[in-house]
Order: C-alpha cells, then structure tokens, then sequence
C-alpha cells in the first residue's frame, strides 16, 4: 500500500487506527494489565515527551496575522484507548494527522474542542485567563457525546508546557494574543455508531491580532426563525463540533440578505438565545434611571461561555458595590433571564434599549447595531466609539484582567 | 518536520491541506482560468485514474464479519477546492487520509455521509438498489453544511467502478451484501467557521453479513424525552455527521435501562419520530378489519430513508391492489402522519396496535417488541418469527428487489 510520495491527495503513509490502540498497549504496559475503568490511566504530565521541530518556521510579522491561518512551531498530542486509557502525552512538531478513512471522527462529528488565549506582556510575562473553565466545560463536552473524560489539571499542565516551549510566537503587541485550541477526536476505526474505542487529544496554537484593529464595528444580526442553534434536549450547552457545521448555512443566508451574523431565535415566542457563535448581552434603561444587563440563563440552549461569565461576574461586583467598574457612573442590575424579539422591539421604540453585545473568547465583545426582524430592521444604540455604556466598562476591565495590566486571580502565569 | 516511521501516533508525512489546494490547481489547469461559479468542474469519470494495490489482502472467511470493521482493498477519492471545483477521481489502495490538526472536519462536525449495499448473485452479478435516492440525498446534506454538490450520476458511476474493481469482496452468500460508504468531509486549513475553501469525498466500502443471523430478534427502546435527536428548523433530515454524536450518549444511557436503543419522542405529546438511527413505523388495525401502516411525515425532523421509501412504496401499492405482498392478506391504509405515545400505549391496551418495526439500510427492518416509557413496559406485539404481519410481507419483496431476485427496476446492475 505504499503511496507515492509525489501524490498530493491527504493520504498518510504507514499507520492508520491500528497503530493507535497499538500504541496504546504499548505505553500502559502496566496498564494494560488493568481491566476495570477506575484502573485505568488518566494523563500524566511527568511522562511527557518533547521532540523540538528541527526547522523553526519564520515568526510571520503581525500586520499579515489571520484569524486562525498561522500556527506555531509544535503541537501537543495525548493518546486514549479503551482499554489502556490515556497514553503518553508528546509535544512534537506540527504537521498532518494520519486517520483511517473509517475513523468516527469523519462519520459521526465524534469531536470537540476549547478555544483560550494566552497574552504575554512587554517583559515577557504570559499568562492565561480561567483556564480551568475551559477544562471543566470540555470535560462536560466530552461526556456528553461519550467521548473519554481526563483529568483538567494535568492536560492544563502540558498545555502551559507547549505554550512555554512557543511563547516567542506570542505577540507582545496590545490586543494580540495567542489562540490555543484543545480538539478531542473520536478514532475507531469501525463505521458502527458507539463510544469510540480510541481517541486523540491535541492542541494547537495560532497568533492572533485584535478582532477590531481599527476600533470597535457594531455587527448588524439577521434574526433567525427558520433555522434552530439548539433545543432544550439537545447539544447546545456543549462545545462540541455537531453545533458548528448546522450554522455555516444560515450565516450565509444572513450575509445574502445584508447581515454579519445569525441572532438565533427561539420557540413561537423569538426567545432571544445566541448570536453566531457567541453569547449574547441586551441592556434595558429602568425607569429609576438604573441599567439591566440581560444574558439568556443556562437553560441547556445556551453555551456556558468563559468570556460570558466573566461580563457576569464583572457587572455583579459592580452592582454589589464591591467594584467600581471604570467609567461606568450608573447602577446596574444583572439578570440571566429570557428576552424575546417583542421585548426588544419595544425597548428600542420606548427609548429603553442601551444596547446590544455578543461576548466570546476571539472578539471578546462585539456590539450589535441593528437586528433585521420580521422584515424591519429594529435599530440598536451604539455610542461614537462603537460600544455602549456598559460593554466599554466591562470591556475596559476585562481586557485589563485578560493582560494581566489589571491584577486578578482570573490570570494564571505561565512565563514569571 | 520529519516524523520517525517507528512512531505510532497517527501523524502522517509530507503532506497536508495545502498540497490539497494545490492539486485543485494543477488538475484543472483550464478550470483555474475560470472565476465563476458555474464554469468551475463537476466530477468527471473519464478522468477517473486507477492505481490498484500491489498487495490484496485476504478476504476474510463470512463467520468472522463484524459490520463496518473490515474494508476491501481499494477506496475511491474525488478532491474539491473552491478555486478549481473537483479534480481528478482516483481509485487507489485503502489506506490513512492525511489531515492537518486545524482541519474543518475535526473541529466544526462539516462532514456527511451516506449507506447503501452492493449484492452479488450466485451467478456473479452485481446489484445496487435505488442508489440514485442516495445521491440526491448527499447533495442535500451538502447543501445544508455550506460543502460542496455533484453531479450525483457521475459519482455513482464512480462508485460502480470501484465495485466493479473490488466484487470479490462482496459475499455471494444469502443476506450478505458490500457496504458502501460515501463521505463528505470539508478540508479548509484554518480554524475560522465558514464554508470550507477545500473538502473531500471519498468511497469505501465493507463487506457485511446479514444483521439478524438467528432471525428476527425484535428489540426494546427506551422512550426517550430528556434528549432530543432532532427539531423543527434543524438537521435532522440531513444525513450530516452531526446528527449522531450526540445519539452515543443517550444510547448507553437507555443500554443501562435494559433497552437496545432509544425511541426518539419529540415535544410535550410525545411524537414518535425515530428508533436510534432507523425511520419508524406502526401498524394499527381498524374497525373495519384492515390494517393501517403509519410513519412519521417529512416535517424536517425525520431522515428521509430510502428503506423507509421503498416500504411505502411497496405498502402504497399493495393498498392500491397493483401489487399482492406475499402472504399479506389484509387489507393495507397507508399513512404519513403523527403518532404519540398515548396513541400507541391505547392501541396496546385496546388490542389494536399490530407491530412496529425500524426500517434502515443496515438492518433493512427491525420489529420492535417493547417501549420503556414513563417507567412502564409497553408491550408490542411480535409474532414467533419475531415479525409481524406487514414487516414480513414487506421485508420479503424488498428483500427480493435489493437481491435482485424479485426483478424490478429499483435494483440497478453494475456487474452482468
């Protein structure tokens, strides 16, 4: 079976699946010997193995950076089996990954994953934000569609490894960063529908520029009826590969019709849920001059977003009196509780709408300046500088924390 | 960037996405003078390219075939870019695809795919069933995930050559078949979510064994409402990776209870809409003695399967009196229509609820014997053959067509 080398069709020479499980009694020899679950081997950061490419690629300069289409010197690997649980984790050059064509992954959406940033400051410094949020929700993620579960801390460990051993790949410039992504792919190599018997762990990182180099751009949403992010019984709340594909469709849609992004409604009622791929923020002027920050609850329809919980968490210590958000003069009361499409439209007609914002880890927060509705448009307020009263304070704090600038214990250093 | 071959991680030499972008280019090297849309390649199957393997494997004895776990020798393959539209078809060895780890597939579930089976006769002839119903699907689901369409009859005549190139593998044997599995994978190198800039569609193919080899063995479900398979304004009538994920789960979860597989129940009535992966239907007796037939209708939640098709079909005519089932004697109505649990649990307590039975291309039909249901055991009548009165009747001319057995023009040659 051997391929020529001069082919330039995605096929991998030598090993398939097989060699997976292979390998994977191979490392646990001591495990193989095990046979109940509890036995079997979680990943192990001590066993590490490191293999430095032997051809460093150049640095690429920042202004050429796309989201997403440069990666880094090395990426991190960690076997699972079924029967040998997870094997050693290796940090190795990046290149291509060798899949049987009957590996699940490729049939059945058998994959997830976690996006995070690393920041590193002028005297080269790096840090992390929350990292251990992301942990948790990719365990839940693989729960949820039977793909093997691991312990967070350790898989962080080799993760603050590989960034280590890439951190010149980190730009130092304001607003950049860089965008490390977890996947977890299911590997058997059988075309049945079950718990694969094999899986792939990895990581890989990209540098990043601001998503607003030039200032903040409101984002006009297409609200979307005909086509569902989630459902309650379904997947929404996980961060796995199956919500993603459905919604390129539709996106296109919207841009046809003139919009950037799908806001994804729900039920006779147009409950407000998501938009594109982030979570979602309106804010209400009260009638005691007071703003409320409203974010749809963790009803099973929504992703439990990192970059979410921290705009929380942020604008309850402001409401509570415990922080003082910068600039933000008024008060604020924070609510997780549904909106629909009626309460906004007559917001926006009373005057009583501040504004708008979707939240996630690569833009952070990207206001929303106009909703096309029912065949209306219903017009967002957006400030001079793009943003409203609210995000531009949690904004503000945010990004201070995410750099370290503001210290917080929300930044884990991984480069003193 | 050299990998040790010793290694057995599944990494893979040489190449990855971007060869794949290149390939586009070379191959059509008139089509890249072309920017629109419309003069971009469809598949072309005179460019077809045959590399056979240098080393056949041995078929394996039918006794030890385990469905979807051994492949024959050679795969077909057709790349798409977005610049250049399909190149070259290649029929090669089967053998590990090459992905780079930001490949779209493994993060954003964009892949899709499809089953049928090929049927040898003792006289060596080769048979497909209805495969063009399986095209027209494919280019549905394609659609759908923002991947590329075809030309579905130029594929398929690809997909007879591979047939025709590895037909010893298809089992000559009563109730064994070739399973073939086309599959659709989207192949861009960045970690964006959008429509994919390159994809892939490839063939391989799985010779299988009948799926009750001791008879008709009914299965219990599980009536599952805490999940949901599908939704008004979702994917659940594309044949898209995603819709199976996040089944795994739920079916373990109803494997716990004792039952094989869930009964998918959708909404607060508690419609039937599927059982696991299968289409699902019920048969009801009348007052007036004959028997109605219900399925689920194509409302965007149910997959619209070929089985499914053909057993309507099939029943559609015998109502009609064109066609004589064998050794149905009743009377048949045939139905698309909504069914709840009450409506089933009152036909079982009233004596009126005949069989029901999942309809697939693996299985092809599956009677049901029992649904687990808000803590209670509905009991389904199964007649000693483990079927009843209209799955048998239906099972042995459908049986006959696919064979080729009972002529008909739904059974397509490949081989004379």
């Amino acid at each position: 079976m051997a391929l020529s080398l001069a082919r330039s069709l995605p096929l991998a020479r030598n090993f398939g699946a097989v060699s997976l499980v292979a390998r994977g009694v191979w490392v646990g020899g001591r495990r193989w010997m095990s046979s109940t679950q509890s036995s079997l081997s979680d990943i192990e950061p001590s066993e590490l193995q490191i293999r430095e490419t032997p051809q460093p690629k150049k640095i690429p300069s920042l202004d050429t950076l796309k989201f997403g289409h440069t990666f880094t010197d090395h990426m991190l690997t960690v076997p699972w089996t079924q029967s040998a649980g997870w094997g050693t984790p290796e940090i190795i050059p990046y290149g291509p990954l060798s899949l049987d064509p009957s590996s699940t992954v490729l049939h059945y959406a058998q994959c997830l994953f976690e996006g995070m940033k690393a920041y590193r400051d002028v005297n080269g410094r790096v840090t992390l934000f929350r990292p251990e949020l992301n942990m948790a929700r990719m365990n839940r993620s693989a729960q949820r569609i039977a793909l093997p579960t691991f312990n967070g801390e350790a898989f962080l460990e080799l993760i603050k490894q590989l960034i280590r051993l890439d951190k010149e790949w980190i730009p130092q410039e304001k607003g950049h960063s860089l965008y490390i992504r977890p996947v977890l792919i299911g590997t058997q190599n059988t075309i049945g529908i079950s718990p694969p018997d094999s899986a792939l762990l990895y990581v890989i990182c990209s540098p990043v520029g601001p998503y607003y180099p030039d200032g903040f751009k409101p984002v006009a949403l297409h609200g979307t009826t005909e086509f569902v992010r989630a459902t309650p019984g379904g997947t929404g709340a996980y961060k796995i590969g199956a919500n993603y594909a459905p919604g390129v469709y539709p996106q296109k849609q919207a841009a046809q019709l003139g919009y950037v992004q799908n806001l994804w409604l729900y039920g006779p009622e147009h409950y407000l849920t998501e938009v594109g791929t982030m979570n979602l923020f309106v804010v209400f002027k009260r009638d005691d001059g007071s703003l409320e920050l409203v974010t749809p609850p963790l009803d099973g329809m929504i992703l439990p977003g990192v970059t979410r919980d921290s705009v929380l968490s942020l604008a309850r210590s402001h409401a509570s009196g415990e922080l003082r958000l910068p600039g933000l003069t008024s008060n604020l009361v924070v609510s997780e509780r549904s909106v629909t499409m009626k309460d906004v439209r007559e917001a926006a007609q009373a005057g009583r709408l501040v504004e708008m914002f979707g939240t996630g880890t690569a833009a952070i927060i990207s206001p929303v300046d106009k909703i096309g509705y029912e065949g209306q448009d219903v017009t967002i307020p957006v400030e001079a500088d793009g943003m409203g009263p609210v995000s531009r304070a949690v904004w503000t704090e945010l990004v201070g924390r995410q750099t370290g600038a503001i210290p917080s214990d929300w930044s884990v250093v991984v480069v003193e």
